[in-house]
């Protein structure tokens, strides 16, 4: 038999990782019904939203209003701070868990903060130390893991190495991500089988998305390298503004409905996932392009 | 590592099952380039036309003519043939392989084409024991082997018997189809393991549709249970009638790039194929809806 696990839990990225790539912006109470519809789904961990500059992202500029109103008990709120900033900002809400970013491709994250991967990590290492003083918990994004769109295929030695660094300062989460959908099923399983391998102490992620259509393979790889979380969007919203054409991150509706059929556990419901997406549709300036949602909509 | 084939050989079904699910006649000098560029792209088998009734099916009505024209050596040149006047029919081409078709859903192979599943089994078996007395290549397509619009999930046993009579009636392969694009991955594997496990000189085939997203993932499933043939079809064309809002077969394109990406050898090159594509693509009654064809095209 394939080496499944019986529980998957899920990481909703949508509110943050999805709506920070809508042009338009989606007004702030449909966000936050978009949030509460989510949970209602049976979300438990959720990225909210990004302390980031509202000049450079304006659709987060009311990521206050956000993180003050949408917090919930027994579950995990996260807030994304790109930088020493942010963190500050997260100080004054009640949030949890704060997400942390870096890319492993330097130039990818050059081009993304301004800052080479070293810096990044120079940076962070103290605020990690501090956030987890604080008992926040602390996740950090690792985006580029497999392929740059700059620098092309990223050594697994390279992912491996960055990551140990930011297990080695503290972080209670890993989120290792294909961030421009480039990897393959037998990529994600090496990759994801070495970190399971390595950190026996750490909650590990996989984030992929579905650009070429390889994300639900490489959730299957994954979980067979023993990985059971995964952070995915609803309706697929968000993918790589460096990517062009590129599909979002994997519809969290297409991989409820995958692992459901494979009797797999995520305590999401998929009716209610759907009314959450509802929601949002008439406000994105793309089509919903889940598998899930094409199927209901007879696309 | 995942337990993965060095080779995988594609059977390409675009210009029989793809075009048959088209509502508007395809003209047969545009079938007849789409099956060249599909060869020079590197196909090796191939289901080029149907010999049914033109009344129930008009868009093979040129399958004499097809089947004709459209044969090349060193290749497998499969036509279908639903019953014996269809093997009659075969009879007068240069045609060197024959597909025959049973549902092992009752209910399903009734609407299709009128008689039980045993029925089916009882017309077939001195068919294709004249076919192979006369040298030809019997390959026979075994619908709804994992779930029937109708009937449900099918069991395993189920199909696995009448997979067994099939296989003492002679037949060269088994394309073994999850019709209405139903199978998780899990599925996929157990069954494939088993009919692995069973036929050892049979050549066995999964044939899976992408209607609800899953068709990469139990591709890859069926890899590490030991198939390495797949029945594709070229812009994910066709589908099942009888389930709306379906989409296709597996897409070649989709297929060959995940398999290229694991290093995986098909020889077919995708620039040509999607040469192919673009031949018939203004014929069509939908959009191409592959994930490679949208990443090529931005949508």
């Amino acid at each position: 038999m394939l080496n499944l696990p019986n529980k998957v839990t899920i990481i909703e990225v949508g509110p943050r990782d999805g709506m920070q790539n809508e042009k338009n912006f989606v007004p702030t109470e449909i966000k936050k019904r978009f949030i509460t519809k989510l949970r209602n789904a049976g979300v438990k961990e959720m990225e909210l939203t990004s302390f980031v500059s509202p000049k450079w992202v304006p659709q987060m500029a009311d990521a206050a209003e956000i993180a003050a109103d949408c917090l919930a008990e027994h579950t995990r709120n996260i807030v994304l701070a790109p930088n020493r900033k942010g963190i500050d900002r997260v100080y004054s809400t009640h949030c949890n868990a704060v997400a942390v970013f870096v890319g492993v491709s330097n130039s990818f994250n050059l081009k993304n903060i301004n800052k080479t991967t070293r810096d990044s990590l120079k940076e962070l290492r103290p605020v990690i130390h501090e956030l987890k003083e604080k008992n926040y918990f602390v996740r950090a994004c690792i985006s580029t893991a497999f392929y740059c769109p700059y620098e092309g295929k990223i050594s697994e030695a390279e992912t491996l190495k960055l990551c140990r660094e930011f297990v080695e300062a503290g972080v209670d989460e890993l989120s290792v991500a294909d961030t421009i959908g480039m990897a393959a099923p037998n990529e994600a399983y090496s990759l994801f089988a070495k970190l399971k391998e390595q950190f026996h102490h750490t909650l590990l992620t996989a984030h992929f998305h579905d650009t070429r259509r390889l994300g639900l393979a490489n959730i299957l790889a994954s979980l067979q390298a023993g990985i059971d979380r995964f952070d995915t969007s609803a309706g697929g919203l968000g993918g790589c503004p460096f990517a062009p054409g590129a599909s979002g991150n994997t519809a969290t509706e297409d991989v409820v409905y995958m692992l459901r059929r494979m009797g797999i556990e995520t305590g999401i419901d998929l009716d209610q996932l759907m009314e959450a997406v509802e929601v949002v549709r008439p406000h994105l300036s793309r089509q919903i392009d889940s598998g899930y949602y094409r199927l209901l909509a007879h696309v």
